[in-house]
């Protein structure tokens, strides 16, 4: 069995003694976790029928239907940190029952109305890498398991229009992409596992989406497969006919239809790339900052500020071979920066002037609130080491902590409060735990006009006892937290399971009521992700 | 009455002896039509009870409730030729049953339940400035006319967003919005007369929306009043909780709710200002270079470029005091430009070395095409008579000649040949008539990554018999043209009723579904502007 069933992956780094003494000191002292022996796992027998199979071989053939064990534990999805502890105590009943992988939008639009008439609930997956529940289901369900639409169908290079199966991933397109001059810029947390199909069923963002945008900017066209036939949508790079139907498909988790085909908007692969470290005086100076850079239009495309407990873990973490931490604390001091908050900028282009020139203004606008440069090498660090996140999840659950993140927006002029709202929220909840405290820390990764995302990492000594609900507890808070000072519940992780119950509060109950006529019109017999977005 | 029930405006310019001779040469001799005399329309009893009044004067008092005929053909909207060949023909049978004039939004609210239960149709009016007949009915109904609901409500000045009633037009909004240091930066051609509520509910564009982005891009938040109650759409930036409702108000024309408020994304008043104009070697040439610069990231803010015909136009119209034909032509034919494309280019922002830059970086794209400077007259030029357009049909119609704009979108790969196909169609549904021949010219004003919109001007002489049927068989070729080539019906026009029958080809049959299913659960009883979309 792989590995990154019970884990993200097999580069787990190992803890250095700086990094656990400051995690005893800061979080709490805990005691190693075993990992999850996936061989131990048992699996309950599908719940599906031989005639339910039968239907399905019809349409795919029988080599492209399984019910074997590892088949099914590896189309079984969930990357948060309760799926993560539910597998190291090997529950594992969020397996599906079967596991079908079409190879064309007609198979699956084949496969659906067999589901449907057999009454079987369908998932599709792709990375697998939901981290708000998204795939995580008890009841029986078949996985539509997409990997034989992963290809790069066409690339109009003219128009800079890359046409895609859902399954494709970043590395896998962003490879095929550059050997023709091109990217999509996509660049999420998850890059090395979602999938393009996942990226506009979730309305992802990438790191790099203050430039490159958000997925749902890069999306020309889908066509999506539901129970009630095939929805082609997006014929020009923009229109005002009618309300923007597109925009229901993305986002809609599954919930709708599956996405069988993306047309994404692609860029010029960048010939010039300048990536910078700033130090700015606390988060509130550096927030500051970034909203003037990015009003004054001079905004970077990588913008990324850490509050003072991430850039102090940040310099921790980077290391004997990155910034020797207290030599750089002193040369900070000097220049006025007492708690520092970290900034990342990145700036990429095809007219080399430009790129310079725009990395001036921005530089312009940080230096009125006292940015302080660090010159070129720690941003570049930080973009050899920017899908490390997981891995380092990996470690330290392996050590015996609770590991999580949550994210959400909101407007520059509520932004400070609702980092202490949040913060405070997470520190009360997890406080009654073992430990010193949990050790909460921020940042702003997505800058828009008019505000900017917040991104929280939380660790505090898990609970082993349950380590799930330690974890509910704490999400919970934190959520009442954010839609209490009018933020979004996400920014950029979705709805699935998890954020369902928020759902209401962000579009209304009349909001509510228009998804349910959509998911009725395209799935009327809830053929689709039961339970995804909580509309049923 | 006021004039500009019958036409644009009051400002319609005289046409000098040379425009008059050259539309004799390109477009055929033409008999003046008479304006239409207001003073003449018989308009029909109001087909609404005692009993239907009165309740509506219960909820807005009596004051606010109106029958009366000035009032009832005030509310009458429609800004297409057609709209006014029909007024020159004294037909006013689209004019409303009542006007009824709500302060809030709770009073829409009872308006729409008061209308649902006496079976009313209510639409809703800002500046009645549709050119697709987004207004235009002859069954009974009340024009809901919102400008008691027309003020800036509220400035977040730090996260630059102002939120205001939909009736606010957009020479009030920029000019209490540039008292605080900020712009909207949305310009369509309608600008002097249309509504902020009917930008979002027609998601327009304005001519700087290669930089300020359309009005999908702006609305943060909006408040819907439905015959089903209220929906509040927008809490952050950004988001990726579930699919995007706000985008189903956006462009929903009035059918399924009436916006009450909108929040918008303002953006700094812009402190440095460049506008250009330069010439490049034909249009083909010119949609090369504006490629080249949008897909290099070095593109304008205004980014317009007329085609070879609607650059002799526009030579020829700048007259005496702008730019000397001839000599011009000697100028640009000694650069190797021999059929000439005209391009206004502007930078707007409030760092000036960045403007500047940015300006850099456009010019060396569209040099690498062939382009030849004219200095900054030109463009300021077009800057001062940027919404000239409407005023000029005016004086055509009196002249007259039939003039009409439609608009649509497509990808750069497919550009050149739309642009052909489109102006084919024109030419042969237009050849029939009386004169030489239609004169067809175009423009590309709004460019993206992956492609740009054509926005294409007819000028014939009219058929005084049907002027209407005249057009709309030009226009039925014209769209055939643009469904066939896989563009967008509309750019930034709208459906309204004119585009309808197209919806079907942009979204599809289930597209249509899903869309009927949102009507049929935010206003169940067809109450609200019955017939746009096509949906009824």
């Amino acid at each position: 069995m792989p590995d990154d069933l019970a884990r993200w992956g097999a580069d787990a780094p190992i803890l250095g003694e700086r990094v656990r003494d400051y995690l005893a000191r800061h979080v709490g002292v805990a005691s190693p976790w075993p990992p999850a022996d996936t061989e131990r796992w048992v699996l309950a027998a599908s719940r599906l029928s031989d005639s339910d199979l039968d239907a399905m071989r019809s349409v795919v053939g029988a080599d492209h239907v399984s019910v074997e064990r590892d088949d099914r534990l590896r189309a079984m999805g969930g990357a948060a940190f309760i799926d993560y502890a539910r597998r190291r105590a090997d529950e594992v009943d969020d397996a599906p029952d079967a596991v079908v992988s079409p190879a064309t939008h007609d198979e699956v639009v084949a496969l659906l109305a067999v589901a449907r008439e057999h009454g079987l609930a369908v998932i599709p997956v792709g990375g697998g890498t939901s981290v708000v529940g998204g795939l995580r289901t008890h009841s029986p369900h078949i996985a539509l398991d997409l990997r034989r639409l992963g290809r790069l169908i066409h690339l109009d290079e003219i128009s800079g229009v890359a046409t895609v199966g859902p399954a494709i991933t970043g590395p896998v397109l962003e490879a095929l992409l550059a050997a023709r001059g091109f990217t999509l810029g996509h660049l999420p947390q998850s890059w090395e596992r979602a999938t393009i199909g996942g990226y506009v069923a979730t309305r992802s963002a990438g790191q790099a989406s203050t430039g490159y945008g958000r997925s749902d900017d890069m999306v020309e066209a889908v066509v999506v497969a539901t129970p009630e036939g095939t929805m082609q949508l997006g014929r020009a790079p923009s229109t005002a006919a009618g309300p923007d139907l597109r925009g229901l498909i993305i986002g809609s988790e599954g919930a709708f239809g599956v996405i069988t085909r993306v047309s994404l908007r692609v860029r010029r692969l960048p010939t010039a790339r300048i990536y910078d470290a700033i130090m700015l005086p606390g988060f509130a100076a550096g927030v500051e900052a970034f909203r003037d850079a990015v009003q004054s239009r001079s905004s970077a495309d990588v913008m990324r500020l850490s509050d003072e407990a991430e850039t102090a873990t940040t310099l921790l973490m980077s290391g004997p071979h990155g910034i020797a931490a207290r030599a750089f604390d002193r040369y900070l001091r000097a220049r006025g920066v007492a708690d520092p908050s970290l900034a990342i900028l990145g700036w990429e282009g095809t007219d080399r002037d430009l790129v310079g020139a725009r990395r001036s203004a921005t530089l312009r606008a940080l230096r009125r609130h006292g940015a302080v440069s660090l010159g070129h090498g720690p941003g570049q660090s930080w973009r050899r080491h920017r899908f490390d996140g997981p891995h380092l999840r990996d470690s330290l659950m392996d050590a015996g902590y609770l590991v999580e993140t949550l994210e959400t927006a909101t407007h520059w002029s509520t932004y400070l409060d609702l980092h202490t709202t949040v913060t405070d929220a997470l520190r009360q909840a997890l406080r009654e735990g073992q430990g010193v405290g949990p050790y909460v820390m921020s940042h702003l990764s997505h800058s828009y006009d008019t505000g900017a995302s917040l991104y929280t990492t939380v660790i505090a000594v898990a609970d082993r006892r349950d380590p799930v609900g330690q974890w509910q507890r704490a999400k919970t808070a934190a959520s009442r937290a954010i839609m209490d000072s009018g933020a979004t519940i996400t920014h950029h992780h979705a709805i699935g399971r998890d954020h369902a119950p928020w759902l209401v509060d962000e579009v209304g109950p009349l909001g509510i009521d228009v998804l349910r006529a959509v998911k009725s019109t395209l799935d009327p017999d809830v053929t689709l992700n039961p339970g995804v977005l909580g509309l049923d």
